[in-house]
């Protein structure tokens, strides 16, 4: 064990997301991140409770889209930092104005503020797992435990043990075809990628200066002409505007070799869609997932909510119905993802108000 | 042909109705026949339309419940007279009370005013058929040419030819199951019981002096204690409490034996759920019915309606879904009938407002 070992982690937590995947409940200004899925606490308050063990954490801090700033200040009250991304360019460099922000020797947890994780137990044991390989100079995943051939998700391949479950990463496989997908299941050697990473500030930085420069340098003009008030750190517009967008899967993990992976259990869920809504939320006898201001009759397997007026529902069977103020969505639970075609239609038609 | 045969025909226009089988669209005080339902006209104007040749027909009679008068009299603007039903006693009794406040030898059409009937026409044509039976003292009926076996129907069995178009009846059959209502489409002997009847007044009343006296009775006395004022008739109120709920179908047509019917193309539809809005409704290319601020997307066979927010659908079968300002309805369009459901469920909690 390095002698570091109790060296306290600052979490970074991402809330770009501007997710039209729950739409009509996610919208530019509500992003997912910020809606009380489960229970009533948001994602993003859920991510920052489960970081706030001071014995394993440090202060966090929140990269964040403008739009969505004035909301998650109110949450952060004064707590951690928070910087503000003047455009949308992807986790590399929404990781690298972090990075550059904290101490480079510092441990940087970086995290979705979008994710829901319902063992946080099992969440701080996966990280303080993961601290050592950290330290020694590893960019350390961690691998959620893969219940079903997910295709649309990036699997990690295990190679060699380094400690007790921490292993070598053989490679990052981005959204396998059916088959893959099956046999990565089967395998028992792939997780998948849920986007949760731990490695020293200064160790992130040099593998994107070594494999996207034009990030670094791009990310590095921008903080060295943020501006600073009150908690919360405005980089360059101009330079970050001109900073390529890439995933940091794409910039760094696929091309990085010193990767390490801590396997773990977490009873996590990307909520990518009313589907995975729908599988991770409390259901009652018949299946269904009921919120709000609802009569639901001989209904099966649906997720139905009203967050404005009454609803009414007989037997429907697997579908999706979501009422706010000013929109009503109804889809079979098996086509959640087709609630994209509808944002883009509205988009299309510059419905803005509904976006 | 009888001399009496240019003799000018009150229609009787039934709008007790509080029907709930259209919610949440139909409301206590917005009953289907006040609902704009195809086009911009309402069935209760279409109702009014359909009689308004001065060649054929008189000044119409409404009989029409209390929750609904003030909302009717706006559509009359004067026109006809306005007999306000105390409470709800079925059809009988309110036919009773349009009949005791006509000409004794006045030749009336009862009508429903909540049905549609698309062949305004061959309506016309079937009424100048019936006229010479009524004025020999039969009740008139006038079969609806079926086109599935439905058993929420009434049957009207045809017997011996009178004139041209005009049979005596064999019987009435209400409500028959689905064997009987498969010979009875298959026969070409039957038609549906459409609610329409053409008859002299004092006809009407001494069939159901003899039949229902009980209901004559007590109509009688309602009727000899009405107050009126401005075209608008008020029978009395204890009286018609005290009188029998019954339909005309039941108190007489299944009694009586001077009953004719004259069997028609319509274009008839009782409107009496989703199901048949949706048939007799106008369809894009999916079959799909659609109204009001709507995406649907890769839709087949729904029934699609808003009249406030935003509703985007997706991938949905023949399905019913219908958004009002306050209230939400999602069913399949072939268990549109148990929107009775939702309606016991609402009044069972107390939520009046939404009925």
């Amino acid at each position: 064990v390095n002698e570091g070992s109790d060296q306290k982690i600052v979490p970074v937590i991402l809330s770009g997301g501007s997710g039209t995947r729950l739409w009509p409940l996610s919208r530019t200004r509500r992003p997912k991140q910020l809606l009380p899925l489960f229970g009533d606490k948001s994602l993003l308050e859920a991510t920052l409770e489960r970081v706030k063990d001071p014995d394993l954490f440090a202060e966090p801090i929140i990269v964040a889209g403008e739009a969505q700033a004035e909301a998650i200040g109110e949450i952060l009250r004064g707590r951690g930092e928070l910087i503000v991304e003047p455009c949308a360019r992807n986790t590399a460099p929404a990781i690298a104005l972090a990075a550059m922000n904290a101490p480079q020797d510092a441990l940087i947890l970086v995290m979705p503020s979008d994710h829901l994780i319902a063992d946080v137990d099992a969440f701080s044991e996966a990280v303080r797992r993961g601290r050592g390989a950290a330290q020694d100079g590893y960019i350390v995943a961690f691998g959620m435990k893969p219940d079903r051939p997910e295709t649309g998700f990036g699997y990690i391949t295990r190679a060699e043990p380094i400690e007790e479950g921490v292993w070598t990463v053989e490679q990052f496989v981005e959204k396998p075809d059916k088959a893959t997908a099956e046999s990565f299941v089967a395998g028992g050697r792939h997780d998948w990628n849920g986007g949760i990473f731990l490695m020293r500030a200064g160790r992130y930085l040099d593998a994107l200066k070594m494999h996207a420069p034009a990030i670094f340098e791009a990310v590095r003009r921008s903080v060295d002409g943020q501006s600073r008030l009150e908690g919360r750190s405005s980089p360059d517009r101009g330079a970050f505007e001109r900073c390529p967008s890439q995933s940091i899967d794409y910039a760094v993990m696929e091309k990085e070799k010193r990767i390490a992976v801590v396997p773990a259990r977490l009873g996590w869920s990307d909520v990518g869609s009313f589907e995975t809504l729908h599988a991770a939320s409390a259901k009652d006898d018949a299946d269904n997932v009921v919120h709000g201001d609802v009569i639901a009759i001989d209904c099966l397997g649906s997720f139905i909510r009203s967050e404005a007026i009454a609803v009414a529902a007989v037997g429907v069977e697997d579908l999706v119905i979501v009422a706010t103020t000013d929109a009503l969505l109804v889809v079979p639970r098996k086509r959640s993802q087709e609630v994209k075609r509808i944002v883009d239609a509205l988009a299309e038609r510059e419905r803005l108000n509904l976006l």
